[in-house]
């Protein structure tokens, strides 16, 4: 069996993320800030621990545990609690961003503009400063797309937003453990991972990150461990946006994966450029193959279209007559697809991670170039 | 080590279940619901088969993976989105519900009741009636306790709310495991579970369960899997209120902790009978000591305090002293300590699990007989 569905989660993950899980279900057990006594402290100091390392890692001022990577969003956006104004999203963008955004522009005087970009392989600044408008507040970047891999250029983007004040929200779900991400550098207000993608961490935790001139309201109310005595949710803490148990496991596991990445990401990375060039080149040249990423684009997702079979179509076949797991469709990406005009036929898209082989690749064009001929 | 905070967390979860959550790490590790390749399917099969399992269990319509019960209770009020009417929630009920409902209350015109218990022990429909006004629409309750274990006849009050038609939301963080949970016998509408306490499960996963004549509307926004190609939230699927990736190794450990609960649930109540009814009988016994669980509540939860000590005090006295894990303070539930008297002193709560043991209760309350002569 050979995975290729790696943008929608990491299939293989490090054995010290298992390790991790299972200390994370026996020593961590208890309720992290919850309790006074000595096992709760262990859970609350490990949890504080990683929301450390998290911080350090993104360069980030906060760091907030949530369910999954649209959870972070949804915070990210209905938390910033605007509701009036103009919202710039890109063509990259994935309806964890754009669905949110959305939803508020039908509840709220909000309007949307979505920037695509003028050169395939990069969205840049000069793609969104024409969309620009006096009442825009909210600048949502997905780093890097699910469907083809296409980046954006969020240091400069970054930089525009600082000078502009404008809140810039970066979606870092693909891009988290393939790019660099450093908030102040980058002049990221908020930033948003799905940890289970290219972190190599399990399901079940999410991040959303911000830096300390955002202010968000609490999304979730609930008991935070603190003001019990309070019918109404406190503000301007981090138990705040947390309420409810944590997915302790899950934060232990996303710290081994973290770990992982850290300690592997040249390897990882420079693997999947080989890998990618491999697949982009050896695709393009199948005839009747289309391929969406750009030549230049190393970070492991492949989109592309045999003819004009239906992507559903080829994934199944890929996955019936192959053993090969590949995803078709829309990847929950509408705007994208209307950018690029598959919104009928989507995109076959093969993800890879740093557990896929050469010889995976090899197979999968082969299997490419029999199903191109049918 | 004597850990007694199983009701912020079940410390011990059985075998079986960190067996699961691995299986969910290596076996089910793609993500469920999101491609057509086999090894999705393969997951979301499995997600299927546990929500029927669930739906079975607690003979619901409905079933949605939240992040944890407290996730839930937000999806349950205010997803139900009347902007106008009353609610009525209990003195025993958990800031997990009452902050929604609060804050709720301060955005529209809803006006809140909080109905107190006139007999110690159990909350019935008697304490709810006086409460009720011609714009009623939701009565939420806790099923149980989290401070003193006191419980609610749901399913007299759930007779009354059908016959009224109100919506009857139960709180069942507490209560699962423990009490027999029957939707459509108790006419309850929405129930939310914490599966991490009663039913043995991880941290990481909540449920709400609904009837199908509940009309619930997302409150999290983003990648459902289905119509990529609308920027609006779907509507009336159950994909509709879990956007994002599920916690699929926590709702495949949910899995084996229900069945651990089912095939075990005579015998884990039976024992926290036991184990509750000599805990009280003894604690209540110690001069100074004063108990406020029901000597009649047989579900592992004591509230109690000693002298005019500080609950937290106590319980960093138990901690450090004696290795034993009790939780004092006001448990996230200000309305129930309201009700007590106790907003203050907090309260300290030793709270069991199917593996905590005779010796261990008794090492407790000769812990407990020392602090009382400081």
């Amino acid at each position: 069996m050979i995975y290729f569905d790696n943008s929608a989660t990491t299939f293989i993950k490090p054995k010290e993320v298992l390790s991790a899980v299972l200390q994370g279900l026996t020593k961590y057990s208890a309720n992290p800030g919850r309790s006074g006594h000595k096992l709760s402290m262990l859970c609350a100091n490990k949890i504080e621990e990683i929301r450390e390392k998290v911080k350090e890692y993104l360069n980030a001022d906060n760091v907030v545990f949530t369910e999954n990577c649209t959870d972070a969003l949804n915070l990210a956006i209905l938390g910033t609690k605007l509701q009036n104004g103009h919202v710039i999203l890109t063509s990259n963008d994935h309806n964890a961003s754009a669905r949110p955004i959305f939803e508020m522009s039908k509840r709220y005087d909000i309007s949307v503009s979505v920037a695509t970009p003028k050169n395939r392989g990069i969205l840049t600044v000069d793609d969104i400063i024409p969309h620009v408008k006096q009442n825009t507040y909210l600048i949502c970047v997905n780093h890097m797309s699910n469907v083809d891999g296409e980046i954006a250029d969020i240091e400069k983007i970054g930089q525009f937003c600082y000078d502009k004040n404008i809140t810039f929200l970066v979606d870092g779900a693909q891009s988290a453990g393939h790019l660099v991400l450093d908030m102040k550098k980058q002049h990221i207000d908020m930033l948003s991972l799905a940890p289970h993608k290219g972190l190599y961490s399990p399901q079940g935790v999410g991040v959303l990150a911000f830096s300390n001139n955002v202010k968000l309201e609490p999304i979730r109310y609930g008991g935070t461990g603190t003001e019990g005595e309070n019918v109404f949710q406190p503000k301007g803490t981090i138990e705040s946006y947390e309420s409810g148990t944590l997915p302790t496991p899950n934060i232990i596991g996303l710290e081994s994966g973290l770990e992982f990445v850290k300690s592997h990401f040249d390897d990882i990375n420079s693997k999947l450029d080989d890998l990618s060039t491999y697949l982009n080149y050896e695709l393009s040249q199948i005839p009747g193959v289309k391929v969406y990423t750009h030549p230049n684009n190393a970070y492991g997702v492949i989109g592309f279209n045999i003819k004009d079979f239906g992507s559903t179509e080829v994934s199944q076949i890929l996955s019936d007559k192959y053993d090969i797991c590949v995803r078709g469709g829309l990847h929950c990406a509408g705007l994208k697809h209307k950018f690029l005009g598959t919104l009928e036929q989507g995109v076959v898209r093969a993800s890879l991670s740093f557990f896929n082989t050469f010889s995976e690749c090899e197979k999968f064009v082969r299997a490419v170039k029999q199903i191109s001929k049918m």
